[in-house]
């Protein structure tokens, strides 16, 4: 069995010697290289574009501007399956290029161009003509009446406003000797900072588009550049390589669009669209910055009586996945603290800034800061153990949610609380760091999170897997769930030879998609991938083996239900004896000249459960005061995933994703300058992304109770490390200084404001 | 309906634009370079190779020699369906690099560099010691005792010796008043000469090895590719991008092993190996010359009462196809005019020459060559018009040969004779001509021909198909049955459409072949493409079109049978009426939430059958005897390939395939020098290949009885244009002049010596 192994990734050694290829490498050298022209006004009208001076530039093909979109086809950009019910699509507001700018660097013309030396000199001298209107880049200021309005039809700029109902919350806070807690938080807008930034290239094939692109969906890319061009889906090809990271803003379709529609202006010739890492900043996706505001009315004793939320999302210019992500987040909130009362209002705002999409965690890194900083404050005034507190709170074993009937089957957040606190000594340090004075001063805390694991109910579930035999009993595994440096593959790799019988080498998973070839899957989101591809491949597997035995029975004479496959060998379960390898019979099926099969299986399956994850972060930390510096000592992750495909992996990935939750925590934000909308620090130098040398010694456990609605007992590990990192460390901070910072991240600038206004330090602002 | 219709190839305007790739447009510019080293001897051993000079240019990454093959896996090359029958398995006698050479040009050391110029001054400075031995280049030589020995187990060089017998020859030959009539005919040995030379790059992907190749048999060479490393044939991947042309040499497994094993070599390093003309000349396959002699006993009345052949086919110094070409040859001697009577022997026989492989026409236009003209000589012994002589001897309605059970169901001899008489005024000319005096002096003359369809029973004859939906109702179709040029592709693309009922520009067919991905198919030779393609089209298609009327039921609540496909609709057709378009369904499928499917089909098809198809070659010359010169005047093809499923690229298919007969029967000859075994003129300068200006205006006609063994009526087209055209010429210059050439080709050269045998002009040799 190699499920529940630390097998190898299976493209462990091409990557590390540079082997696999990624887009660029893949492109033809003679392609035209594509640049995009942002507008430089954060709201407002394009009157003209003179190209006149960067067509003149020697190596420019042809200068595309807003001007020359014959017809208008709006499309939407979110990386969600398909529905064919209309009200539940996504909103599609996007064009190729706009006249009608909506934030610095929008997306206004292009230079197609021999070389990206002419292309970068056509951008310099295109002159542009605006009509400027005001701007708007606060969410509170957007909804304002009279604010600028960046949409028609969405009056005060609210894209969305959803609202929880439960029990009676009015009443409930009259109930006599309750204690009110009430806070405001906030999250920063932080973008995903992939290695790889977005690139894709495109080139007319007959009478379609091939595109080759850098995403995590290359299905849902297919019919959203259906969409934006204007023809059948079917016309439209998309190849996924190797990708250099994703995070979720390659969950979005970002410019392929614009490169299939740059092709065609010029004959379908080959033309890559490589974007710049300045514009991947400003120009892609980047996380939503939520402002939440929380009440909770407590008893004495430590419960809830009644709570109340109010999310505020930053959406920035465009709806992409638009409100699903503080719908997500603020979903949260009653499930993992349930109480008889709550009302919750989720509002989505644009305004005019970069645009918010998927990031890791999908609107619950900004939900647990809000309610894990609560939670931590709540405890305080209960002058209670914020452990205890909580335990006493979260949701119960055997809670299910109404809407997703997804279920808490296993007493898993006292197991994963017990583990990291055994994992930090955090009893013994809790005590020994809470009486400190002095300029420098330790403190421990943590935080928890749950986690969906697949998209249904609200989205559709589907995923086809296909399986071909060698002649070696070898196979070929393709499916749609994409490989985007997670490591599915190898996941994909352990669960078919399972199914199957076979030595892991004999299983190769094609890792490269191609909408014309790969199986329907709607890509890589939502921590589904082993899930939901899980029940695509045991299914699959599972009947390739019924053809398989049904051929060995006509070779051996034995029923099929006496024959199984075990190690790649037909065995007579009977006696155990090997009749056969699996080769010897594949190689028969091929050649056969009395009954010739190549052995393969294709199938669906759709997917109608989901299922929670569950998990904590404890960190410890050690804070200068004076220099307003934190600094951190130790970070551990709890999680149950359920069973682990591949605890090695499960470990690198709660690795990546406690990274991300430190910038997240600590360091990262991307500015805006308030009087023109530009983005200030839309570079690696200047935006505080987290690095090795910001880090701990990472420290991943897990607790694994399998998960029963699964194929293969696995659910969601792919965002839920980032979800509970940053309320940790705050919660670590408060321990050691006694101040409660409410504004993500924990940086120096929010330090220093907190410590000023408890009068712990001196200074000017 | 698009069978029956010249509808344009699916990728005329990408190829026309030269949008297309190939091999060499895909290999990544980082590969490293590498060359062959071709022995300078032409039968011998390698002592020594001294590779201290090469190593030491820059740029050179490698000098690998024979002497550095750890293991000796000896792999057969011929692009054969595997058989699991040791017996009919093909000889296994190459290695990637040999010590023991057999051959001027035979393959001892490969450098490998960063760049051509390096490799090529490598190669220049490598010093070989050899130890000569002695040599032969003819095939009688060759079977003499005493000849040098090229294999071991072969003795006399004689690759194999197979036997028809039938009736009793000897007895036969004593009935009364037979007139004899006894000649040998000769053909030369001739090169493919492809557009694409030979070229391929291999890599290391994880533990496998990928290759992409200019081939026509991407799983054949996997699995030879396996043989030739030693390694499992699932470990090797095979893609076969668009390809310049292939005529059977790419039926071969060339260079896709030595480029394997070099790019292990250099720790799986990408390699590619581009094979220059000269090279691709000398060193991949030629087609086999071959020496026939027939005896035929003829009755007065024009009847055959016994007649006999001998052919005596020179293989070169490699198994490579061997024998099964001679033995094809042989084997239509007792069908095309059948006999009582009959004894045929053919001989395959080692020589110290080029390879001979698969070349258009596989053995039929070497044994038509001899047969067509025999006839011809028969005809004219007896005094007899040669057409009427052989439309009394040609298989009559009816025949079936023994052993392949292929039919011949109509009257289709007659019908191309008369087509083609008409289309040249054929009787009048041959009366015209019949008194010529003078120079300069003109003929018509016919042959006839007749061809296989596929290879069973002799091979295995298995084609998988798979058909994927899209969301607009539009389709993938993906058949290991390769596209080389001929059009394979429309074909397809028309057959689908016709089954599955709809409009043909929803029919993506995926061209490129990739052994990880593509369905088996043994590729593309043998004629075989739309008829063995065609069962596993029509049977894919059937199903995909059942899973999609299921699916349609669930929808419409129709039953099955009440429902059809039409125009890319789903019709009621009870009353015709449209209740969805396939889009409307597809779309459905995909994203329901109710239930989701992928809707696809993926089927074998084993094909126990064969087909004979037929036709004929008329030709008008004009002969200038002083110069020896013949012009061509007009040149006609009549086929019965069946129905032809579009007559636009069947009439290309002829063009071609008469062009290459041009040049086979007029002026084509790989010269090898006698003193040393090289070959004189491996260059497109020096070997004369048929061009346009060699061209008359070349005219195709059909008779289209359609072949109730297959699945859309359809029969060999690729070879059969090829087999007449050069008895045809030899026929109308005997009948300018009354001079039989039996060598071919007809150039200057042999025409001279004839002309000279008849006194009809004076001259020195």
């Amino acid at each position: 069995m190699y499920v529940g192994k630390k097998v190898t990734r299976v493209d462990a050694y091409d990557k590390v010697i540079g082997r696999t290829r990624y887009t660029d490498d893949l492109c033809d050298k003679g392609a035209y290289v594509a640049r995009i022209l942002h507008s430089t006004i954060a709201n407002g009208k394009v009157i003209s574009i003179d190209t006149t001076e960067a067509e003149k530039i020697p190596g420019v093909v042809k200068v595309c501007t807003c001007f020359d979109l014959k017809e208008k086809h709006y499309f939407p950009t979110a990386g969600h399956p398909w529905s064919t019910d209309e009200s539940h699509q996504d909103v599609a507001d996007r064009l190729v290029l706009t006249d009608r700018v909506r934030f610095y660097g929008d997306d206004i013309a292009a230079v197609i161009a021999e070389d990206e030396v002419s292309a970068a000199q056509a951008l310099r001298v295109i002159k542009v003509e605006y009509e400027e209107y005001p701007f708007v880049l606060d969410v509170h200021e957007a909804m304002k009446d009279g604010a600028p309005q960046l949409h028609e039809n969405y009056p005060n700029n609210i894209l969305k406003h959803t609202t929880i109902r439960k029990g009676n919350y009015e009443e409930a806070i009259k109930e006599p000797g309750l204690i009110k807690v009430e806070g405001w938080y906030s999250t920063p807008t932080v973008q995903h900072c992939h290695i790889e930034n977005f690139i894709c290239y495109a080139e007319k094939e007959a009478d379609r588009i091939k595109i080759v692109s850098s995403t995590q969906i290359p299905h849902i890319v297919r019919r959203v550049c259906g969409q934006a061009l204007g023809i059948d889906w079917g016309k439209i090809r998309i190849i996924k390589p190797y990708i250099g990271g994703g995070f979720g803003n390659k969950q979005d379709v970002l410019y392929e669009p614009l490169c299939a529609w740059l092709c065609l202006q010029v004959g379908g010739h080959l033309v890559k669209l490589d974007v710049p890492r300045e514009e991947t900043f400003v120009s892609t996706r980047v996380r939503h910055a939520i402002h939440s505001h929380i009440v909770s009315w407590v008893r004495p004793d430590g419960t809830f009586a009644a709570r109340k939320l109010e999310a505020f999302s930053d959406q920035g210019a465009y709806a992409s996945h638009g409100h699903s992500i503080c719908a997500k987040g603020v979903g949260a909130f009653p499930q993992l603290y349930p109480c008889d009362n709550v009302e919750a209002d989720a509002y989505t705002v644009f305004t005019n800034k970069s645009v918010a999409g998927a990031m890791r965690g999908y609107g619950i890194p900004q939900a647990m800061w809000a309610v894990e900083c609560h939670t931590e404050e709540v405890a305080a005034k209960l002058n209670m153990d914020p452990i205890e507190f909580r335990r006493k709170n979260l949701m119960p074993v055997g809670f299910v949610d109404a809407f997703s009937k997804n279920e808490l089957y296993s007493d898993t957040f006292n197991q994963c609380i017990d583990k990291g606190m055994e994992a930090t000594d955090f009893k013994r340090k809790y005590e020994e760091y809470k009486n400190q004075t002095g300029d420098v001063r330790r403190g421990v805390g943590m935080a928890v999170f749950w986690y969906n694991t697949a998209v249904w109910p609200i989205s559709l579930e589907t995923s086809s897997c296909r399986m071909v035999l060698n002649q070696d009993g070898s196979l070929q595994v393709q499916l749609g769930e994409t490989e985007i440096g997670q490591g599915a593959d190898t996941a994909y790799a352990q669960m078919t030879a399972d199914v199957l019988g076979v030595p892991m080498d004999m299983v190769h998973v094609v890792s490269c998609q191609d909408t014309d070839i790969t199986p329907f899957g709607t890509g890589a989101y939502a921590s589904r991938q082993t899930y939901t591809a899980g029940f695509a491949i045991r299914q699959t597997a599972s009947l390739l083996k019924e053809h398989i035995l049904k051929y060995a029975h006509e070779l051996t004479r034995m029923p099929e239900y006496n024959l199984d496959i075990i190690d790649g060998k037909i065995v007579r379960v009977t006696d155990k004896r090997e009749l056969m390898s699996l080769g010897e019979l594949s190689t028969e099926a091929l050649y056969s000249l009395n009954h010739s099969q190549h052995l393969s299986a294709e199938s669906t399956a759709q997917i109608k459960s989901n299922a929670y994850s569950f998990g904590c972060t404890f960190a410890e930390v050690e804070v200068d005061i004076p220099m307003c510096k934190v600094k951190l000592l130790d970070l551990v992750n709890v999680h149950d995933a359920g069973t682990l495909i591949n605890p090695a992996l499960a470990e690198a990935q709660v690795h990546g994703g406690m990274s991300m939750g430190i910038g997240f925590g600590l360091s990262e934000k991307l500015l805006f300058d308030p009087k023109t909308g530009r983005a200030l620090n839309n570079n690696l130098l200047d935006y505080k992304l987290s690095t090795f040398m910001d880090h701990p010694n990472l420290r991943a456990y897990f607790v694994e109770n399998p998960e029963p609605t699964s194929a293969f007992g696995t659910k969601s590990l792919g965002e839920p490390p980032t979800c509970s990192i940053a309320p940790a460390i705050r919660n670590a901070v408060y321990h050691a200084t006694g101040v409660f910072v409410n504004d993500a991240p924990v940086n120096p600038h929010n330090l220093f404001r907190k410590l000023k206004e408890e009068h712990m330090i001196e200074g000017g602002e």
